[in-house]
């Protein structure tokens, strides 16, 4: 079995340590592994994974020979780095928001758009976390009845913001529990036991610039350039696990049974939906798990064509580096590249 | 000034004593108040606000000479004990679900419908928490340009489930911080650093009841049989304090600034809408106060006349208690009864 020279871009960061364990547990085809870094750990040796290994700041030396180079950095890194890599002749999988505007960038969740990944110049983008799980349980549906109208309300972990955000949210929720009052840091407001409307930067128009990607992107991947899309983003005190209920409107009748039966046979896509067990997705359990889990399915009592749902994924795993990795194996079973 | 009799009925858990403090702060005009409840405090005196008080066990005799009965337990004690309080000639007003279905009782909110206490046979009901903030905000925009439709997902807080829900909380809280498992007890799994997209009972048709009470109690305090409403409810890991994402369709186009506009002259809403500073509502930014809180305001990319929006409320005061007392200051007002 052909082997690859693999890079891995912010390897020890909170997404970084999860590609790495993702790759290790898949046996992902790895002839080297190359550890990069722009943060403070570059230039040190660290354990990742029971494992010391040696961290390198990246240059334009750091991707010769490779094959696949992951960026799970933000999209400064991958803006200075990506066009190194690819030049040196890597496939970049980026999973930051520096491409995924870039009409010549494929944005790709295999389950959905793997057709888009084939058409790369070099690099393909991973949509934002939110999106992946959006657009998988909107595809195979849309498939079958043409999705008009969807309003989601988005709950957002905290380690989408990575470990310092972790670290606010066990901190200001010891303060709180203790009786002190919580400082915050990461956030403008106390998150812990609090619920905050602001994920990303605010527009002109009152939408969050994530508010604004859970649209354009989920439209992007799925190719429905006529979908509406009406998003809330709320950030939550849990550690891991994204989590979205859902309203769906279809261009016909769609019932609860050919919604779930569908949604059984997508892709990646796990149901758990017995209410009479208290059986639903819930993003403590979806936490290290690689599939998007969907359930409190039910026809949408305000819409003659809608379905409503609740869904919760990983948000570091399906919601990212897992992603990241898939569109990876997807090319290499293709024999497309290297 | 007349001053009348009053019983609170639940008055030693959580919002029973949030009743107790705010008929207190609000001077409620109280000629004498009766302390009751159905729990192990009755029969013992208890500290309620600083003050040692008689705490006595509903009886056929609780409720001579009451003009005002707050009834804040659950359902079971307001059927057994709400009649006999109208038959001693006091006006019960009820927070539990008990009446509220019972086409002979008003379900009010003071700002909404109080031309509905008015027809009171003895009873009115006080809609359910997460009702009472949303009603209040259809209701002005409504009148100005009719609501078509609502999809709201519902951010309910632990409070609302009493005292055990929140030492529930609490001890989950810090077990998950010491690294231990959580155990559930008030609730099917853990609510700590969680979500759980189950409030109240599950219903064959895949909805829970508070979702169901959502929609129509939402309807029945609006007067607004046709108006359309899909719920979902999710329990977050909050204290206190219930917020809402809210989906709002209008006949007719309905600009931010007029929604903002109608909403800062609501009777009982703030609207918290600066975005620049990160100014919008927040549960536990809510809590303490008797406002329901709005803001997030922006037209609904996927819906021509629609309007999404953000709001919090602390459940147990406006969303309870406070609404209760609220009632019963404007029958006084009214000099409608007693």
């Amino acid at each position: 079995m052909k082997k690859y020279h693999v890079a891995v871009v912010g390897a020890t960061n909170l997404l970084g340590q999860e590609c790495l364990k993702i790759l290790e547990k898949r046996n992902f085809p790895t002839a080297s592994l190359r550890i990069l870094s722009t943060d403070t750990a570059a230039g040190k040796r660290v354990f990742i994974n029971h494992r010391e290994m040696q961290v390198y700041e990246p240059s334009s030396q750091s991707f010769e020979y490779v094959n696949y180079a992951f960026f799970l950095e933000g999209p400064q890194t991958s803006v200075h780095f990506a066009h190194l890599a690819v030049q040196a002749g890597a496939v970049v999988v980026d999973t930051s928001s520096a491409f995924r505007d870039d009409p010549w960038v494929p944005m790709v969740v295999p389950e959905v758009n793997l057709q888009d990944a084939r058409k790369h110049k070099g690099i393909i983008a991973t949509p934002s976390n939110s999106v992946i799980p959006l657009a998988m349980v909107l595809h195979p549906l849309n498939r079958k009845n043409r999705i008009k109208r969807v309003v989601v309300t988005n709950f957002h972990s905290v380690s989408g913001n990575g470990t310092p955000a972790m670290e606010e949210l066990t901190t200001q929720s010891k303060m709180v529990l203790e009786g002190k009052a919580a400082v915050p840091h990461m956030y403008p407001h106390q998150i812990a036991f609090n619920l905050l409307p602001e994920v990303d930067v605010f527009m002109d128009d009152g939408y969050t610039k994530e508010e604004w990607k859970i649209a354009n992107e989920t439209r992007k991947v799925m190719h429905s350039d006529n979908l509406l899309v009406a998003a809330t983003a709320v950030r939550v005190p849990v550690f891991t696990g994204n989590s979205a209920a859902v309203s769906i409107e279809f261009a016909n009748s769609m019932s609860r049974e050919d919604a779930r039966n569908i949604l059984a046979e997508a892709p990646g896509v796990k149901v758990q939906d017995d209410p009479a067990v208290s059986l639903y997705p819930q993003p403590w359990s979806a936490q290290g798990s690689d599939e998007v889990f969907v359930g409190r399915l039910r026809k949408d009592a305000s819409s003659d064509n809608g379905i409503l749902l609740w869904l919760a994924t990983d948000n570091l795993r399906k919601g990212c580096a897992l992603n990241a990795i898939q569109i990876a194996e997807a090319m290499i079973r293709d024999g497309a590249t290297a």
